[in-house]
C-alpha cells in the first residue's frame, strides 16, 4: 500500500500556488528559498541536522506519473497538469551537512530555483527534515549523557513505521550503537540487535507453570551463550540465578527492563559477580530518556536500550523549521506582519572557533558577500553543494560521515553546552546582513 | 527509496524469539496476544482507536521475500528462515473497530494464532496502533472544541513525510474536515484543501516592491473568487482592504496566520462586513491546538487550520499501546515483575450504558465467559471479527463508518468527558476476571 513515489507527499497549496504563478512571469523568476529555524526546542542549546541525504533520495522520485496527474487533475488547470508531467527539479541546492549542529536562524537549506519549482518541494523537504533533526537532536544528547556506554535504539513500535526506519538511521547519525529495527538494517546499512521479549518467556508456561530455565536453554541454543537473557519476567534474582545456572558464567549479557533501574543494576551486578559471572554485561531498558540516562552514570550498566523518548524527540518531536522565499530576482523579501519576521536575502553562514577547537559563534551572512573574518579565531563555512543543476554533487557525505562529524562536533561544544538542563543555545548566532 | 513489503518493518528479536522457538512446541502453541493501552495519556479523558484498517492493509504485504530472507539471514538459522519463507498468517484477529472509544485496559485488539506467527506481529501492529491512535485521540479533542466549524489538518511539514499521510487519515476518522496531504487524498479518498501561502504573495516583489493586489489577482485568476486569501503577508488591514477590491464582496475567505488570532478575526470581522463582504469567511491557522481552538470559540471565526499539534498528538505522539502475550494453550499467562503487571488470560469487553445512550462503564471480561449483563443498563459488545483464518473478514467498516461511529460515540460520553482540563478516564474500567 506505500507507493513509492514521492510527488504527493506534498500539500496542495503548494500545486495550486504553481498554478496561480504559471500565468505570470513570476513562476519563472529566480528565487532563493532557505530551511531555517526560528527557535531550538524549549530549553535545548543545540541542534542536529539530519535527513539531508533522505531529502536527496527522495528528490529523484519527485515526479509527476499518470497516477500523480490523475490526482491533481482534479483541481489543476490542464497547462498546470502538462508542466507538472515535465517536471524535474533542476535548481541548486547548498546545506549544512548531516551531523551539523545548527542554531537559531542558521540557513540549513538553501534552495535556489524559479519560483515554481522551489515552492513545490517545501512540504517534502521539512517533513524530513523537521522529524528526521527531531530525533537525532534528541538521540545526541542521551548518547552525550550515556558517555562510552553504547545506545541501543528501539522505540520502532512508539512511532509510525516508516517514521521508525528514519527515526533509526537518525538515531545512527547521532551516534547510537544500533537499532532494533530491520528495515533501517536494510536500507542504511545500520547495525541492528535483539534477542527475546517478556512473551518469549511466558510462552514456555506449561502444564507445570511457568518453565524460565526452558526458555533462557531454548534462547542460548538458537543464540549462543554470548546472547542476552531477560531476567524480568518474574522473579529478578531468580532469574540471574537461572540464566547463570543455564548459560554458565560466560553468558553475554542479561536485561533488566522495569522497576527501578540504577537499584536492580547494583544488585544484579553484585549477585552476578558472586555467581562468578564477571564479565556478563547489563543492559537496561524501559522508559529511558537523556535525564535517566545520566541518573544512571554511577550504576553498573553497560548497554542503554531506549525506545520511546528516542522515537518522539524527547518532548520535541518535529523540529519546527520552516521554509522561505528570501529572495526573488535578486531582491530580497520577507514577510512583515506581527511575531513572524523572517530575514530577507540570500544567506549563508560560518562558525568561528577557538584554536582549542571550541566554538564561539554562528555568523550567519549574506551569501554574495566574502567568508567574514574574526580577529583571532578559526571560522569554517557551514553549507556544502548539495545538488547542482537539479542532480547531487559527486561525493556527498555518508551517512557515517554525518556520525563522525557530529561526534567531532559535539565534542567543539563549550562545556555548558552538552548541560541537559535547559538554558541558551551553546552559542549566540550573529546575523552580518548590513 | 520505500519498499512496498513491511516484512523488515519489525524489531530483530521478533524474529530470533521464533528462531529460538522452532526448536521446541512452544513455536507451535496455540497463543493469545492482546493490545492494550495500561493508561491514557496525561490527563486525558479517552483515546480514539485508529489504524486498525492500515494494520489489516500491511498484513497483507507482511511476507518474505529473497530480498528479506537476505538480510534476515544474516543472523538466522536456515530453519527459521524456510520458515520465514513460507510464513503467511493464518490466525485470527477481533479488535475494537476504528473510530471506538478505549480506556485503560480495553482489549483493543486480540490476536489468535501459534507463538511464532503471532510475535512476530507485535512490531509492525503496535507502530501503526500507536502512531494512528495518537494523532486520532488529538484531533478528535480539537474537534469536539471546534463545535460546528470545520478543522483543516495542514501538518504534513511537521512530521515524518510517510507519517503525514497516515495522520491525515487518522485526523479525518476524527472528525477533521480536509487535509493538505494529497497522498492521502489519493490512498484513503480525504477530502483536500489549500489555496496559497506567503511566499506565493512575496514572489510578486517586482522592482518596485511587494504588489500584494497583483499576487491577489493571479490567485483568484487560477482558483476563482471562492478561494482563500491570505492576508497577513504585510499589514493586515491593508491586506484585506487588497484583498476584496480585488476580489470583489463575493470573495470566498481570508486566513490570517499569525498574531492574536481572536483580536484580528474580530478587526477582520468588522472591516470585511463593512466592506460588504458579509458572506466572506475567516480562516484562522498559526500554532493552534485544541486549547487555542477552544479559546476561539466566541471569536468569528469560520474554520481552523491546525498543524504541528495535531500530527504530533497534541503533547503525547505515541499512545502507549502494548502488545502482550495473555494465553499459552489455554493457560493464562502474565509478567510478575514490579510495576508492569499485566493481567493474564484472554479478553473482551463491553461497555455500558443509560437509556440516554450515556455510557456508565467499560466491563473487561474473560473471552470464554458469557457477555455480563448489567440492571437497567444497555451492554454493547466493543470487539468485533477483523480477521479469520489469516484474511480478513468481509463487510469490515470503512473508513467512513468509523468516522460517523466516532462521532456517534463522542455524544456518548458523559458531559465532562469532553472536558479539555485533565482528569480521569471519561468511564471507569471494571474488570470481570474472577
Amino acid at each position: 500500500m506505500t507507493i513509492d513515489n514521492t510527488a504527493l507527499l506534498t500539500d496542495q497549496y503548494e500545486l495550486t500556488m504553481v498554478s496561480a504563478a504559471l500565468r505570470h512571469p513570476v513562476a519563472h523568476r529566480p528565487c532563493v528559498f532557505e530551511v531555517f529555524a526560528r527557535r531550538l526546542p524549549d530549553g535545548r542549546r543545540y541542534g542536529v541536522v539530519a535527513g539531508t541525504g533522505r531529502v536527496l533520495d527522495e528528490l529523484a522520485d519527485f515526479r509527476f506519473g499518470d497516477a500523480e496527474l490523475e490526482v491533481v487533475s482534479r483541481f489543476l488547470d490542464d497547462d498546470t497538469v502538462n508542466w507538472l508531467r515535465e517536471y524535474r527539479f533542476s535548481g541548486d541546492i547548498d546545506g549544512y551537512r548531516e551531523g551539523e549542529l545548527y542554531f537559531p536562524g542558521s540557513p540549513i537549506l538553501t534552495v535556489r530555483a524559479s519560483f515554481a519549482e522551489g515552492v513545490l518541494l517545501e512540504t517534502l523537504i521539512l517533513s524530513i527534515l523537521n522529524h528526521d533533526s527531531a530525533i537525532a537532536s534528541a538521540a545526541a544528547r542521551m548518547v552525550s549523557a550515556a558517555g562510552s556506554r553504547p545506545i541501543i535504539e528501539m522505540g520502532s513500535r512508539r512511532t509510525h513505521e516508516r517514521a521508525a526506519v528514519s527515526s533509526a538511521r537518525a538515531a545512527y547519525l547521532a551516534g547510537v550503537a544500533a537499532t532494533s529495527n530491520l528495515e533501517a538494517a536494510r536500507t542504511y546499512g545500520v547495525p541492528s540487535a535483539g534477542t527475546a521479549a517478556h512473551a518469549f518467556t511466558l510462552g514456555f508456561t506449561g502444564p507445570d507453570g511457568p518453565d524460565e530455565k526452558a526458555a533462557f536453554a531454548a534462547q542460548i541454543e538458537a543464540l549462543g551463550v554470548g546472547t542476552t537473557l531477560l531476567v524480568d519476567t518474574y522473579d529478578i534474582t531468580q532469574g540471574v540465578r537461572n540464566a547463570i545456572e543455564v548459560a554458565g558464567t560466560d553468558l553475554g549479557g542479561v536485561r533488566i527492563d522495569s522497576g527501578d533501574l540504577g537499584v536492580l543494576a547494583r544488585k544484579v551486578r553484585d549477585q552476578l559477580d558472586d555467581l562468578g559471572a564477571t564479565s556478563t554485561s547489563i543492559v537496561v531498558s524501559g522508559d529511558l530518556d537523556e535525564y535517566a540516562i545520566a541518573s544512571l552514570r554511577a550504576e553498573p550498566v553497560d548497554t542503554y536500550g531506549v525506545g520511546t523518548s528516542l522515537v518522539t524527540g524527547s518532548g520535541a518531536p518535529t523540529a519546527g523549521m520552516v521554509y522561505k522565499l528570501v529572495e526573488v530576482d535578486g531582491r530580497p523579501v520577507a514577510k512583515r506582519a506581527s511575531h513572524k519576521e523572517s530575514r530577507g536575502g540570500a544567506k549563508t553562514a560560518v562558525r568561528s572557533a577557538r584554536a582549542s577547537g571550541t566554538i564561539v559563534e554562528e555568523i550567519v551572512h549574506r551569501a554574495a558577500d566574502d567568508t567574514p573574518a574574526v580577529d583571532g579565531l578559526n571560522v569554517r563555512p557551514l553549507q556544502i553543494p548539495l545538488v547542482r543543476d537539479g542532480s547531487p554533487v559527486d561525493g556527498l557525505p555518508s551517512l557515517a560521515d554525518g556520525r563522525s562529524h557530529l561526534a567531532d562536533a559535539l565534542v567543539s561544544l563549550p562545556w555548558e553546552g552538552l548541560g541537559l538542563s535547559h538554558g541558551d543555545p551553546a552559542v549566540p548566532t550573529r546575523f552580518v546582513l548590513g
